[in-house]
């Protein structure tokens, strides 16, 4: 098993980075990982000479009635879990490093930030490609991994990539769920017995949706109103937003036709939760 | 003398640079070369082991109302200058390329952008930081040349580096002049001879600020007084905007202490020029 280096700030890892065998695979995180987080350490580790990750819970991915302060934690775990896997480099900044007084450079992407969590986040999505910028020019990987539970945030990364002429690959994983088809996220441990029962209830109208696809269903509203049906079904579930749109340009289709994403933000209780599905 | 190689393609760049020895010294340019992009050539080939010069002419850094189409261009004679210079690689990327269909990722600093020439030129920085994050990202250099010249553009650039972490050394050189003061500057050659022979004023007037500094004065608004008024007796010059500010922040002083920056932009007929000078 290698041994887990562990390192703070930006000198740190230019050292360390200097003396990582390439390709170097990268993993960003927020920590307080869960098995979806460790399917994208173990494919970075199958895919690539030697593997970073980044815990760091980023401020200005967050709105102030965000769930910021409250976002769970527990480093002591995350490194185990880490070096467990296998993983060379696990890199913990400060937001004071991260954002030192002075800090005004943003990375913006337009359209494709506009709907879905970006309509209910605003300015969510310019701190995610802010942060990963950064994160990627301090890594300087040669790809990096994502997870498909958050798929605005692939489409966005993916679009910023290109659109900057990053020279990264970026890697989407499928969707890590509990046994009742619950996706995997670290938000998942707010919510209490009975949501958590009434929690698989996203999947199964994902689920509902894709069948009727399979039968035959092309109208984008009809798959729309499947879904909309099954949630509203569950008294502790509250709809935010049903989506049925374009997999690359995030843009909401009329009739459905090459690969689309199904997504959905439903609260339980106080908790929010996303999840998505692909086809065609 | 080195072989120049000529690119267009990112495809063709990513080919040719994996073979450049590094540190690889760039020099981003918008073509038709005066003797003050020479000066970055030279120092680049001095400072780096390789040496990579584009010639873009970026459309999302003019206005609509800006000169893009008027702006003068001379291949055949760039070509035979970086040549001559030892220039190893010659990127030429073409707008659809670099801005293709469905672009939509900016780069933008937000403060140092609003006054001077950002005030005069909306969203003309936000066409600089994305086109310039873009080029870095393709070139992967490990220093980069701008001309002290664009003093606002420099000063972005170098915070646009320091806040997404790019690891580069932003090196700024020394403004070169024609005998008479000028700063040299390819919209010079709009210049009618009568106009020519003015434009030496805003030289004029940094050398008068700069000798009142000399001898004492510490107001700034004294030193902006001092050029305003010799600007204002030249018949064919008119002021856009004069300013005595921090070298960093570039915030307008009201007593001049520490690295101070004395810049100003003004018009001989329809041609704008700037020039700047640096003390303290």
């Amino acid at each position: 098993m290698n041994e887990l280096q562990e390192i703070v700030t930006f000198e740190e890892l230019r050292i360390a980075r200097a003396s990582l065998p390439e390709p170097v695979g990268f993993v960003p995180t927020m920590g307080f990982l869960h098995e979806g987080h460790l399917s994208l350490v173990k494919r970075a580790c199958e895919q690539s000479a030697s593997v970073v990750v980044s815990i760091f819970v980023n401020p200005t991915q967050f709105a102030p009635t965000d769930d910021l302060d409250a976002y769970p934690r527990d480093l002591e775990r995350d490194r185990e879990l880490l070096r467990e896997a296998g993983v060379d480099l696990l890199w913990i900044p400060t937001p004071e490093e991260m954002y030192p007084p002075g800090f005004q450079t943003w990375v913006e992407a337009e359209k494709i930030t506009k709907p879905l969590e970006g309509a209910k986040r605003p300015g969510h999505f310019r701190g995610v490609t802010t942060v990963v910028a950064k994160l990627f020019n301090a890594v300087q990987p040669q790809m990096a991994f994502f997870g498909q539970k958050d798929a605005q945030q692939v489409a966005v990364i993916r679009r910023m990539v290109r659109d900057l002429n990053m020279p990264i690959e970026i890697v989407a994983s499928p969707i890590i769920r509990e046994r009742d088809g619950l996706a995997m996220s670290s938000r998942n441990t707010y919510l209490n017995e009975a949501e958590r029962q009434a929690a698989s209830v996203l999947y199964k109208s994902l689920l509902a949706a894709q069948s009727a696809y399979k039968k035959g269903e092309r109208s984008a509203d009809s798959l729309r109103r499947v879904m909309e049906g099954i949630i509203t079904d569950e008294p502790l579930a509250r709809l935010e937003y049903i989506s049925c749109a374009d997999y690359d340009s995030l843009e909401e289709l009329t009739v459905v036709s090459g690969k689309t994403l199904l997504s959905l933000a439903v609260y339980l209780g106080r908790t929010r939760l996303i999840d998505n599905l692909v086809f065609g």
